[in-house]
């Protein structure tokens, strides 16, 4: 029995997959999933969380197993009607997804916190870990690209499939963005904190610029380890790689560690890369791969007795 | 060919009977149906306009030709789903017709008035009559129960099922309400106005209490006529015998004429009703009973024809 408090930090889809595979193996009350709420924004009246939904989908069940986000064998009965009435959707939506941000929306409207929001929506649904949004106030990742100027996060991810040129990213809101009492608590109680392999400029940072949130990880004894999103100077998925090419970054975990060297003071690096760092940081070779749920399983239980011998 | 304006008053299903005969038979270009809004409201996030959706379904063709209202063959997928996120929604939403109203609140959240989405909806549905939302700023139609208290008229209508008892009825918003430009133009350029047999209290005060509205259309010399909403005492549908008794009418067709006296110079009662009106009010005598499309399209050419001899 896994007895120490986990704090996993995650965007979506490649976060979700480490997180599918601690909560499969650390008992529910012992692990805390701190998601980005950077990509979140408002689209027909509604409050869309992408990185806390598919959190939500995954750790439930309900993921589309082939996409990593949505709900499977959703439908599309709304999107294909609005076609209809003379609109062309960007951004999918499935008809049972739906139902999440519409009640997510009654109860925002109602002025309840997206942290509560979330503990019902995620309770409602059978998880019994924690989910938190990294913060109750609208923070906004902002991409400035070449292209196309200034794009908010979904309009560039999805309108766009990430392929405009990337100059700078900026967190709208960040400064005004607060490290809530529930986030407080976990991370004051957490024996381990570990950041997902998620992409670090987007899903990552929005979570690590909190202001405060990285001092209090700091002032505990504790381990600190980031997860690799590169492999071979790949990412599985998403635009990491392109993305640190862009903003003039070595594309390599070597820039990944730089990072995050403020905070971490432990890294998973995948064996198929070398990686020689200080000595103030530990690190753990393993195939980082996780295409399937035993890989996620196998990769987690991996990264925890790693941890269980170090704590 | 029909070649004098009409502008029909209405509310939702009963009157959408007469508006699919009027648009039946009367050139598109000479039709405008000005709908009440006193019954919109918002639900998830969404800018729900129950009537305006009635009309338009009707209109288009869409309409569920059981009910009255909604989509034909529409789905209820992102209901159940929000039943297994917690919510038990008490008002139905197809998964085809939640489309109107996100696209809708997507263009009234970028500051579009409702006569313009309206516009928009109507056209991308091949609409060719003008349908206009009786105002552009939001009228909420209260109802005071003995047994519930306050309702809003959907909580009344819907959640309820118009059974509380009515104690007295206010339009929240309605000192406020403008005549915009758009009905100021067709009342200005009507050559008849015709009240639908809807509900005088629920659909048809709220527009005719706008500041200005009865002015506006008294001030012309033509036909403003009015359709029973009862025959024998009784309403065909819905809640207006009830409502007429519990604010302590008389339920017949006289308290109905008393209710428009400021307003209109002449009245359309069932055949199967006996009404001796001052001579100031033209009576028309006919099947009023609409319930299938050819009689709709009848009922509607013998108001035209009465209207034709007169104006």
């Amino acid at each position: 029995m896994f007895d120490k408090n986990v704090v996993l930090l995650v965007g979506g889809v490649g976060g979700a997959k480490l997180a599918y595979g601690l909560y499969n193996i650390i008992p529910p009350e012992r692990l805390t999933i701190i998601v980005n709420t950077g990509d979140d924004f408002w689209l027909y009246g509604l409050r869309i969380c992408p990185d806390l939904d598919t959190i939500t989908y995954t750790l439930s069940g309900l993921v589309n197993p082939q996409m990593g986000w949505g709900i499977k064998d959703d439908t599309t009965t709304t999107l294909t009607a609005m076609e209809r009435i003379g609109e062309a959707p960007w951004f999918r939506l499935g008809d049972q997804d739906l139902a999440t941000h519409m009640l997510r929306t009654q109860l925002w409207n109602e002025g309840y916190s997206l942290t509560e929001i979330t503990r019902r929506i995620t309770s409602a649904l059978g998880i019994r870990c924690k989910v938190l949004p990294m913060a109750d106030t609208p923070v906004e990742t902002r991409v400035h690209t070449k292209e196309r100027g200034e794009l908010g996060f979904q309009r560039y991810f999805v309108k766009h499939r990430w392929q405009p040129t990337v100059t700078s990213i900026n967190y709208l809101g960040i400064d005004d963005a607060k490290v809530n009492t529930s986030i407080q608590e976990v991370i004051t109680n957490a024996d381990a904190v570990i950041i997902g392999p998620s992409n670090p400029w987007l899903s990552i940072k929005p979570i690590l610029n909190i202001p405060g949130i990285a001092d209090l990880m700091n002032s505990q004894e504790i381990p600190r380890v980031a997860v690799t999103p590169l492999i071979q100077g790949k990412a599985v998925k998403g635009p990491t790689a392109k993305i640190m090419r862009e903003l003039g970054y070595e594309v390599s975990v070597k820039t990944v560690v730089a990072n995050y060297q403020h905070i971490i003071n432990g890294f998973v690096v995948d064996e198929r890369d070398t990686l020689t760092l200080s000595s103030d940081i530990r690190t753990l070779a393993i195939d980082t791969l996780m295409d399937n749920n035993e890989k996620r399983i196998t990769v987690a239980k991996k990264i925890l007795n790693w941890l269980g011998n170090w704590i």
